[in-house]
């Protein structure tokens, strides 16, 4: 079922927005719930014959198989809410099932909160819990519980949307900075800088050539194809705030060694090339929705990109360097002269509210 | 160990105040984390030989009891962030605890969201960082996991917390409102209307006699009391948004019966009864962030009212009325005349922002 082909269940004609009242615990938030919300998550429902859903009740109860489970939590505050590739719907199940991925973990269930302002067209919200659901949908995972909050006009910004997902570790791998050892390759799965321009050109309203559309999406099928493979994979980390650089020095320093890359082997597209040049950025440190790092054994480098390059999202993987013993810095990138230089992660951020 | 006793550990003569880049993904964040977040939060870990934190890395990993988990997520968007009685980081841990324990489940995991606002000064951010420590301390639940975001000036209101908890089913209760039976005992926890008293004075800036301090607190040890002496409860639910009159609504139409409750036997502090007059407000609908309805077999009345009353948190427990067949209304009152009345569910809210 194609949930956005169906008009907002809400008579937009009586409420075209939210008001207070869709937070105030009334009858109001009650439809919400009931007519929108409830309807929607529950057509991600695999297991129809599992009690996975609250059903009118305070908490949803789940059935984990047992064993370890992975959890994450994050709040989306983007801007603007859509943008080419992708919206605040879809981002905000992406970045919580990749989170879940980089750990190893099979994503199972999500929580969905929202904090809405006052005001924010009815239409608007419908169209991102189509999106959110669409995704969740896509991801294989069941949305089980939820929360509404609404902010006054002026207090908030449209909405924000936490989620915090459950998944569940089947395999023996231990995934974590600590495994990362001197000699291992490190693999991109794919070009990068593509989400922050998306956003940022989106909300300046900058008009390139061609439209550049965000990477948003979800890493799970690519990572679950590595661990069903036997690949022995050491570290995993998706590029989200910072870029690449965050991630790499965030790798460097949990593991205590350093990151050597070379910068011609990291794929940017041009017209992201040309976006990051009139912008004064380095597409290293722009934010990323659907790119993830690998650190594994060098052996095992080849029939990892074998691997990575059947799945769309990351048909793009390459090696982009590698491991060594602690260096005077926890990350250098190689330019195509052969000379060094010491890639630091920002203080700050370059691109506000990029997710 | 105290923490509140401890200055900030973010410099404050550095950084006032939160800005943009605290939720940049580089440095200053990792400075938020490392610093303020993660030494706080991982005071409250019990396990200290379960890897139940994430160690830098994007998930944290669980290791719960074979069986059922109930999982429930909370915005919290009170406002004034500090009210008599509690704060919204307290606040934050006993709203999402309660919906636990309201399934009966043994709080275990939380995960944290921040949304701030640049400008939140910085020694506010710990105080409420502390409160919440407390909190999930004496609440004996563990914050494994969490994320922050910053939004521009006037794009939010100071700070947003989200709560993700997940809790453990250690008993074969089957607590939800389908158990619900007709001839059931209503029990209410205590005195009701306190907390939205309480947020609502501090937010207009209303004097009254003595102050009213919200009863914002963790109801784990009562329910749990109620469990281990083995109370055939048939269901439960916290009275928050909407108060007691939405909490008895969403139970009698959840069961598809009726509740009856005699007003004389509602214990409401005489302060409360004054500022809801003045106010116009009715306190059975003022939310409450401390107290729970019980609903069970009569003939277990007298062995729960004495379990109960022996937790400081539930010692005003006492009798409020009946669970009958399905009536004409889902909820009626019946004052000292002997008069019912039916008791609908607000359609808005009374007082927005309360939790």
């Amino acid at each position: 079922m194609n949930l956005s082909n169906l008009p907002c269940p809400i008579p937009t004609s009586k409420y075209p927005a939210v008001t207070l009242a869709h937070g105030g615990g009334g009858l109001l938030m009650h439809n919400l719930i009931d007519q929108m919300f409830t309807p929607a998550f529950n057509t991600t429902h695999i297991q129809t014959n599992q009690k996975s859903q609250s059903g009118g009740h305070d908490s949803a109860i789940l059935f984990p198989r047992p064993g370890p489970l992975a959890i994450t939590t994050d709040s989306f505050v983007v801007r603007p809410l859509f943008f080419p590739g992708g919206d605040i719907g879809s981002l905000a199940v992406h970045g919580t099932v990749n989170d879940l991925a980089m750990s190893g973990a099979l994503p199972r269930w999500l929580s969905v909160s929202f904090v809405l302002e006052e005001g924010l067209p009815m239409d608007v919200l419908w169209k991102i819990v189509c999106s959110l659901t669409k995704a969740a949908i896509e991801a294989q995972v069941e949305i089980v519980t939820g929360d509404t909050k609404v902010v006054e006009r002026g207090r908030g910004d449209g909405i924000f949307i936490n989620t915090t997902g459950l998944g569940e570790i089947h395999h023996q791998l231990l995934i974590h900075p600590s495994r990362i050892s001197p000699n291992d390759a490190i693999l991109l799965s794919g070009d990068i800088g593509r989400h922050g321009i998306a956003v940022m050109a989106s909300r300046e309203g900058l008009v390139f050539e061609t439209t550049i559309e965000s990477d948003s999406a979800s890493l799970v099928d690519p990572i679950l194809g590595l661990i069903r493979s036997g690949i022995e994979i050491h570290c995993l980390r998706d590029c989200t705030r910072g870029g690449l650089i965050s991630t790499l020095n965030e790798l460097a320093i949990s593991s205590n060694l350093t990151c050597q890359i070379q910068e011609s082997s990291i794929p940017v597209l041009p017209q992201v090339h040309g976006a990051c040049e009139m912008l004064g950025l380095d597409p290293m440190s722009v934010a990323n929705e659907g790119r993830f790092v690998a650190v594994l054994p060098a052996n095992q480098v080849d029939a990892a990109l074998k691997i990575l390059r059947t799945y769309p999202v990351s048909q793009g993987a390459c090696l982009i360097g590698s491991v060594t013993p602690k260096d005077l810095a926890p990350v250098f990138v190689k330019n195509s002269y052969g000379t060094s230089r010491i890639a630091s992660m920002l203080s700050g951020e370059q691109l506000p509210r990029i997710c």
